[in-house]
């Protein structure tokens, strides 16, 4: 059995250690894996952008363990969502909601058996004290139906639209990669377009690949995320035209 | 059997992959854990703070590998240190104290054969050519006496003490999380408090989550380091309080 | 079987959690290491440096998955070579040019046979969709003469070189490494010297160790890579003396 994780605990603390720890506690031959801990603080997209574009690649029933959770301690549900080919563990808080669009969602259970959690005494760390543990007895094999009851409905969370009219196409920035490149919401493009802008720099072109790029002139390339992405060649398009989240992505077709 | 390790070597060089391919080459079977590579470069206090965060979480019998050594190649003694329940393995600067008051100390020994050892032309790096060939004999069930002498005294590292009198705690603060929530050296308060400052700040409350918090006032939380911390609701309370390592805390009762 | 990963991906997206899964979906019982995936964006000297001073430390027969690919999509090949001990999988780009200089190499292959790649739709992420399955094949015993056609010659990456005359030797930095200690090319130096500087400011002395240093005055050291280092005791050289690549170390014999 598998156990991936991705959480927004960072690589400073002992948090990621802990979750480990617990889980190979409860199951010491469950192999982990890290997808990433470096999800920005609180931000509940980039960690459903970044699940979403790695879980498919994983081996049928792996488990995901998804702790991007601003909410913890409150009253927002923990929930084990079981599709056709894997299962997540996570806050209720639409963390999960890109991945799940792409798969066969087959049963959702709010988690409420303590029976199942560790105890603490404090209130600050679910991945800790709820989502770990869960997880390791889910892969030893724990019935789903005795972590809690089952719910039909979950939060959901949105993209920002893209705006599309005849002539033009009108996106947004909604996350940067390591690289610098911006992730922008626009999944399609025609085969041809007549000219494209971030902010008010103009676009030099739609690449193949990044060498075709310009290390200063800012160009779109279909990204592994599964949408255009403003790029410079071996350069940080974020650092050098200063980009920000919510940035004006403009297509004239 | 299973290794954990705690390093400030960072995720920039193979420093940390070293340390992994030199345990495999000796144990191939044994299952390593990360606990964090992101300690504070030479900051033995904030892994101390983190071991004792997460080193309880472990299975029963998991030898920790602890390097935060700013004395590397100088007279520092290396330890291996026996519990009732794990074996740690660090260099004696005091990075285990916290962990150890939590433990029954069956056995220590200082390091010394160099049959267990790396053969090295250089003197910088005793995680690769000491810690980690040590874990890897002892989770290969070498006997602890063979490694080197029994000794009784390790260098103990103190907390910064908090001051109590009869209507007022002063402490301080003594780390950062990934967060920006400052660890404090605080582990009790009275249920009801008068006032509270971190600085001149005023502290709104004792929260009993982070949702109960502000995102511009701060707010105290008993946190998983085990201490109260000072927090801002999704925000970094460091950089937006601009607060350091030794900022008082002042709690009136 | 053991696939250690070196790349410069970063701990921020879901790029090394997905060649993970990738690998585990392939070969479920593979034990999976990460050397390091904090290379500088791009840099393969960077990347070419910290392969060279961690992949001897692994067990025989490790499969290393090298991935800093600035030219990934572009017409750069991508091969495995097979020396006596080890297996390495990477870019043509000279990534692996300083390992091999302490390897003995008995095949390389061009990689061109797309079955053993991942079908994508895109062109950016041949850490995923080739080096990560041919990896996972090649432990799973795939014959290397399935993978793409034997060559003779891949691209070689050379250090800056030192110049050495009668009465000096100036060499530079060639990187820096996580506690901002400042890895020179140069391999060897005499057991006396008369001076040394690195830029202007005077370099007090060849250390044995990092204690026997200065916290505000520069030292050399030899390192873990191999090459003498400039240092301060317990502190970063590359932020206090304002250090960069390309800074001019010279010695006086």
């Amino acid at each position: 059995m598998l156990i991936a994780l991705l959480t927004d605990f960072g690589y400073k603390d002992g948090f990621v250690g802990t979750l480990k720890g617990v889980i190979k506690s409860i199951n010491p031959s469950v192999d982990i894996i890290d997808i990433s801990h470096g999800v920005s603080s609180f931000n509940i997209l980039e960690g459903a952008l970044i699940l979403n574009s790695s879980y498919r690649y994983f081996p049928k029933y792996t488990i995901f363990v998804v702790v991007v959770d601003p909410g913890v301690g409150s009253d927002r549900k923990a929930i084990v969502v079981k599709t056709k080919n894997y299962i997540f563990v996570a806050p209720d808080n639409g963390v999960l909601s890109l991945a799940l669009e792409g798969e066969d969602v087959e049963k959702i259970i709010s988690v409420e058996n303590p029976k199942f959690f560790l105890k603490a005494d404090n209130n600050t760390f679910h991945g800790r004290d709820i989502f770990a543990p869960v997880a390791a007895y889910i892969s030893r094999g724990v019935d789903l139906d005795l972590l809690g009851k089952k719910i039909n409905k979950i939060k959901k969370l949105e993209l920002p639209p893209v705006k599309e009219s005849e002539n033009q196409i009108v996106g947004q920035i909604i996350m940067f990669d390591k690289f610098g490149n911006a992730i922008t919401n626009i999944k399609k493009l025609p085969t041809s377009i007549k000219r494209a802008w971030i902010n008010d720099i103009r676009i030099e072109k739609i690449a193949k690949n990044f060498q075709e790029g310009n290390s200063e002139k800012p160009s779109l390339i279909k990204g592994s995320f599964g949408f255009y992405e403003v790029f410079l060649k071996e350069n940080s398009a974020k650092d050098k035209l200063n980009l920000k989240v919510g940035d004006t992505v403009k297509i004239e077709l």
